[in-house]
């Protein structure tokens, strides 16, 4: 704060003035800009952060010139300028200067209507926000006059057992000590901490002549911008008000007009045509010099313009790719300041059905926003149920405790999931957001009933199978009955900008597709290829279920094979289905990964189904469902480890891989498929399934004559296979680094198990971030660079990559970037995203 | 193999001649030290190993001299001799020579009787080990005479087509080959190479002068050594034959003297005294030259004396540690080859009762040795059972499908534990090795019926409760009824080389020390202190369980304080006792770290019974202990989560401590005791919990006016601590490496689910070795590395140390002391073999 000490308390603001946003805030810098640009703004003054943080402090600056002002012009206005808007602070306060004296000049001048609304005006927001009374203390339906003002000061001198001041340096100085301890106040720094605001954030004020709205001749107030704030489509839109101050034109909707000409009623560019004229130009001069898309504050006095203030426009981010795409169409930007400007994470909302934001709903409860977008359907609490109603064409909501790799299919014809435990990373999570489902997790406060079917929300109230809800997956809030949804951006803005960004970006951005509707998704999106095809879920469709499990009750590895012959074509077709979907670009697929008791019932009635479909007595079935059982199942018997154990399963996999492949190069769309390891912590595992895979290969290649290639590599996600990247790498064509298991084990802490303190411990910054959400660069990426480097010293031109949940994230892909990976691969909705993260991440490092 | 080029393919073994174990093996070296010593060795030659091979490959080396030789000796020897005794050979083949023509000649010299035991053994082993004939091809009942051998030469004949071999050259050469060809068969060298042989291990051949031991005056065989094989005692021990060869005194036990003068029989010291004399000389002269206690091999011929072959005494580890010691007593070795001549792990077999390996027994199964020991016991199948047993002073072994914590105090009150679950790594083997309880898991061939307390054995038969049973956790083998155990050693010549140990070796031991019995143990042993001391298992106890379950389904902090502060007295009781034990050496404390839902009941009637002692529903506690539940309970919500969680469980627990620390205080005992946070992954998990306990620290000071001072440490148990350490030794005046967690994250893999393939996987090859068994140094044991470099970077006065299984193993010992760690801990019954191991690596360290 020291350095401080050279600003003046306050400075004039003129074309030339020193304001500096980080000493002033960003009102002034905005207010200066429109005064360098010829704007009719009254006289303004900028207090310093240092001089407001002195009034906090109790220690007022020497305001002589701000005092004399009051002689010179009508009244006051003082409004906050902190460094980023967002941040917040205190209202406006309009108005300062109204004494007994002045009211009668005023009444003289204006009328007594007119003055006493200034006056009433005044003593109530000095009431509020300076003398703190309560707020009903004036009585305000009637239309103010003589006798409102004077009942006015009583009821305040009563309350206060002070009269109300009636010396404008005492009224000024009253108004900025309350704003600057506003601004300090805890409750205040929370909040905008909350938003991203350092602890020591400083505010500075605004002092503006008056421009009152009100008088002879047309006078008044509004709003005026330039674009639909949904959209972003130009179209000019906002209200004009008659005898109206600050933004009353937006509150009274009733006494406003349109500002255009409109069918509706009359128009300011009717009423006013030179001022409407004038604003319009303002408003284009703002566009192209200010460099985005304003709204502009104005007042219309005795038919004279004046510029109070201009704010960037409120808007959707889908209205905010529109604006800054058109802004670099019409050269106002360079494409790479548009890429620069769009926050990768807001494309979610172009991507989803959205709730609207500008109508307010209070919602049911309110829970963790795990997958974007907003979903309306009927509530049920099965995923046969789900697949059920989807067949019927009926969109509904499905509502779990948690959700197990049984349920994918359920969630995938869900509309959206709603689940009572789970955080961020949870299986509902992770599956949810890979799917483009809406999800809530972490609903603590529910009680799920399956057996009468109902949900009991916090508040006592009961929802039962078949009710509507809306879910909103960006917010994570649940609202009863259906709700107008806004659609997923159609924009070509998007699109324009993803091409831009595919321009600048470095590094690959592959999808995460284990369907063919996750792949239909990724090519749409314009990923590279799949980096991730994970093929576990191809064994829980209902056809092949009975199969798979069959498998697993096998005694020999014959049996074992038999049961996978069954299978072969499904897998084959399977995979032939997404190479011809991806249209010759690359898919990685990953080997059979999760433990196999994920396929066999865990209740007694499905045990004694089975034990029927495979004519076993039911303790037998039991029995081995219980052996089957594992203590962490993420650390058991699953990945390269069931591959070695029972080869027979791989040998399956790979067969259908090559055959698919001999079939794509019949088609004439040759493919060169690439075999990804699962959870591989040895090089000696490389070795002995790269054989293993090697016989198959060569036997497919023999049978049909077609010389099959491919690309055998490894899922590093163990600590150990980081650490011994080196030896991997002599076996491997590529390395993709899974950062969900990886940082599992790098913690020893299980994202599913994590919901239940992760977010308590986020809260008392235990951990600064979830690290399921966002990478661990410290910890987790250090193995991340370690494996990289020691991959690249055993095998310099080795394919390095990363997939899972984080290869969505912005953060992770610019360290992705620099620790020189070739490509990353998330989500096929998060490509989009990934897209533009990347060309950032390249944008941002050019400049250093 | 080409250098052996130089060697000749055989030579005389002369005090001058070149012999090197290397090239003739250990055999042919000894023989020469015994020649060496002026003992009355025959003429003996050796073949090198690259002419046994050449042999073995069909090129018969020029074997001249020694064709000649059969012209000047009576018969020929010939016997293996390879690098290493423990590889296994091919059996000695005597009497190469004997032809129908020497037949008759020594018919001539020594009678038809002598002559033709002779040509019939011969003929025999020939037949056996030569031409691969059946084994009974020849009667052999009555005393052999010329008839005999005609038969035998027929029978030959009649077998092979051909007539028996008559030219004594042709013999030696076919026994070479076929000896020389056994070497090389597959399954002997899988058996060596099982035994740590390499793969091309060679085979010497020993061609020796046979001393027939039959003819005129006294003639006869034996073998002597000069101690007791089992106690290691000095006792000259042996068996004499007259008229005999080679081993027979010890198979023939009927006709065969005692060496010394016996009251059960005559003896060779009787018999004749001059030979026993000499022979009592050729002792003494082997073990202060050869510093070996040596089985010596004699031949007397005639009266005359002569020495065939000397072998280290095959004997018992305790044995061995009897023998070393005294041999350094007695000068003949320096301590420092006393201590590098014993395997630190075969101290094992000294601690624990043992079956007596003299008797052959036929174990009922064999299964996964995991706690070493013998225990004999009636059959129990569950803990309460044990405990009830135990307290009627009844031994019994208990029988599991898998142990939980809930089972410790049956696994401690029962004399052995047998699982049909888990590897060396499961819950059940490292519990039963702290407790020091003969184990054996991983017995999948067994089916538990709890229901009719019966266990189904492979076989078919079965065991009910009650029936007694013997284990031997060192074997890992199931033996029926009770069998002679033989007692654990408690001669002084264990603590005598554990003193020399101590004053070599350069690396602390402590003991993993939970309870009053194993803190008596670690005390008696000389651990250091301890270095680990789990809580949780104090929370099991029968009076605890209550409190503690209160505790969990308390709803507010206040409530779960209330809970704890019944728990306080206990712990601090807990604690206070081990500080007296341990005598005011360090104590290390690791605060509470298990998942709370160990300590819910997981079955119906045990909820039911919960319920009525909190006085809630059923369902409520059905839901509570549901909620509880975890995926992977080893990555959950455990250790300092739980304790930054929950702050009151460790508020108690550093209270306990705290106050226990006064209480010694005020006893004259003063502690300094060592607080152990377990599981961290990040330095704010120590910074908050570091201020909580600074809180309880303070309040304690000030309540007893004691200034107590401790030390507060991180348990190094995930791969993100090991490589944030330096961040994490800025709060820590201790690191302690947990390799058991550290490894299964390193790995991805849990220990109690690794079982079901961590044997295959060993024996294919796919891991070197079990890593929760033999510390993985090249990848857990970079993560060590880097966590000890790192801390020490951050605070260079920092204690390093590991505790968890692998510190009692000598592998991970030497790995400790060569990173710099200043102390291991281990199991108490591990701390003499962790001693012992510190020393021999300082040792070796020293010799490089």
């Amino acid at each position: 704060m020291q350095k401080l000490a050279t600003f003046k308390p306050y400075v004039e603001i003129t074309p030339t003035a020193s304001i500096i946003v980080a000493q002033h805030g960003g009102r002034a810098k905005c207010l200066q800009r429109l005064r360098r640009l010829d704007m009719p703004l009254p006289k303004t003054f900028a207090l310093s952060f240092e001089a407001v943080h002195d009034i906090a402090a109790g220690r007022m600056p020497d305001l002589d010139r701000l005092i004399s002002l009051i002689g010179e012009v009508p009244l006051l206005s003082v409004r906050p300028s902190s460094e980023d808007p967002d941040w917040g602070g205190p209202g406006a306060i309009l108005n300062i200067g109204m004494t007994d004296h002045r009211y009668e000049e005023l009444i003289a001048q204006e009328g007594e209507a007119v003055a006493s609304r200034l006056y009433l005006r005044f003593i109530q927001t000095w009431s509020a926000q300076v003398a703190r009374l309560d707020e009903d203390l004036y009585e305000s339906d009637a239309a103010p006059c003589r006798a409102t003002i004077a009942a006015a000061l009583r009821a305040y001198e009563a309350e206060t057992d002070e009269e109300f001041p009636q010396d404008p340096a005492v009224q000024l100085a009253g108004v900025l000590r309350a704003m600057a301890r506003a601004w300090e106040s805890t409750s205040a720094r929370l909040l905008r901490q909350g938003k991203g605001a350092p602890a020591d954030a400083g505010l500075g004020l605004i002092v503006q002549e008056m421009a009152l709205g009100v008088g002879p001749d047309e006078s008044g107030s509004g709003v005026m911008q330039f674009i639909d704030p949904i959209t972003g489509r130009a179209q000019i839109t906002g209200r004009y008000l008659s005898q109206s101050q600050g933004r009353d034109a937006l509150t009274d909707r009733a006494g406003a007009i349109y500002l255009t000409r409109d069918p509706r009623g009359p128009s300011l560019e009717e009423l006013c045509p030179e001022v409407f004229d004038e604003l319009v130009a303002f408003g284009e001069r703002c566009r192209s010099r200010l460099r985005e898309e304003m709204q502009i504050e104005f007042v219309i006095n005795a038919g004279q313009l004046a510029i109070l203030d201009a704010v960037k426009v409120p808007r959707s981010s889908r209205a905010n790719v529109s604006v800054v795409v058109a802004m670099a169409e019409d050269g106002i930007i360079e494409r790479s300041e548009a890429l620069l400007r769009i926050e990768p994470r807001s494309l979610n909302e172009l991507l989803h059905p959205q709730v609207d934001p500008r109508r307010p709903l209070r919602p049911l409860l309110q829970a963790i926003g795990a997958s974007p977008g907003a979903a309306t359907g009927r509530i049920v609490f099965s995923s046969n149920r789900a697949q059920a109603m989807a067949a019927q064409g009926e969109a509904c909501i499905l509502v779990k405790r948690e959700t197990t790799p049984e349920d994918v299919r359920g969630m995938h014809a869900a509309s959206g999931v709603l689940t009572e435990k789970g955080g961020m990373s949870s299986h509902a999570a992770v599956i949810a957001r890979g799917l483009g489902v809406p999800c809530i997790v972490g609903a603590n406060a529910i009680r799920l009933n399956r057996r009468d079917k109902s949900l009991k929300l916090p508040g006592g109230k009961t929802l039962r199978e078949g009710e509507t809800i809306t879910l909103d997956g960006s917010s994570g809030s649940l609202i009863e009955g259906a709700v107008d949804l806004l659609e997923p951006s159609t924009d070509s803005a998007l699109s324009t900008l993803l091409a831009w960004a595919d321009e600048v970006r470095d590094i690959g951005v592959r999808a995460n597709a284990d369907t063919v509707g996750d792949a239909r998704i990724a090519r749409d999106f314009n990923a590279e290829g799949i980096g991730l095809c994970r093929t576990e879920h191809m064994f829980f469709e209902e056809d092949r279920l009975p199969m798979m499990r069959e498998m697993i009750f096998a005694d020999t590895a014959e049996a074992r094979a038999e049961a996978l012959r069954q299978l072969l074509p499904m897998q084959r077709s399977d995979f032939g289905r997404l190479f011809e979907i991806m249209e010759g670009r690359p898919v990685c697929i990953r080997l059979f990964d999760p433990p196999l008791h994920e396929f066999l019932p865990n209740d007694r009635a499905g045990m004694l189904e089975l034990a029927g479909a495979l004519g076993k007595p039911l303790g037998e079935v039991q029995r081995r469902v219980e052996a089957q059982q594992e203590y962490n199942p993420m650390l058991g018997l699953r990945g390269v480890r069931l591959g070695i154990t029972l080869p027979e399963i791989y040998d399956m996999q790979a067969r259908a891989i090559f055959e698919a492949a001999v079939e794509a190069e019949c088609r004439g769309m040759p493919v060169v498929p690439e075999i990804m390891l699962p959870l591989v912590s040895a090089r000696r595992e490389v070795e002995v399934v790269r054989a293993q895979i090697e016989t198959v290969a060569a036997s497919v290649r023999a049978e049909s004559g077609v010389d099959v290639d491919y690309k055998l590599g490894v899922m590093v996600e163990t600590p150990r296979a980081a650490l011994k990247a080196d030896q991997i790498a002599e076996h491997s064509t590529f390395l993709s680094f899974g950062t969900n298991d990886l940082t599992q084990m790098t913690y020893g802490l299980s994202r599913d198990d994590a919901g239940r303190f992760m977010a308590s411990y986020v809260r008392q910054g235990v951990f600064s971030e979830d690290p399921f959400h966002v990478l661990d660069q410290d910890g987790v990426g250090e193995l991340l660079k370690l494996g990289a480097d020691r991959g690249r010293s055993a095998a310099p031109d080795i394919t390095l990559s990363l997939c899972g949940e984080h290869g969505g994230n912005s953060e992770s892909i610019a360290f992705c970037r620099e620790v020189g990976f070739d490509y990353v691969s998330c989500s096929p909705f998060r490509v989009p995203v990934a897209r533009l993260a990347a060309a950032r991440a390249a944008l941002i490092s050019a400049d250093r």
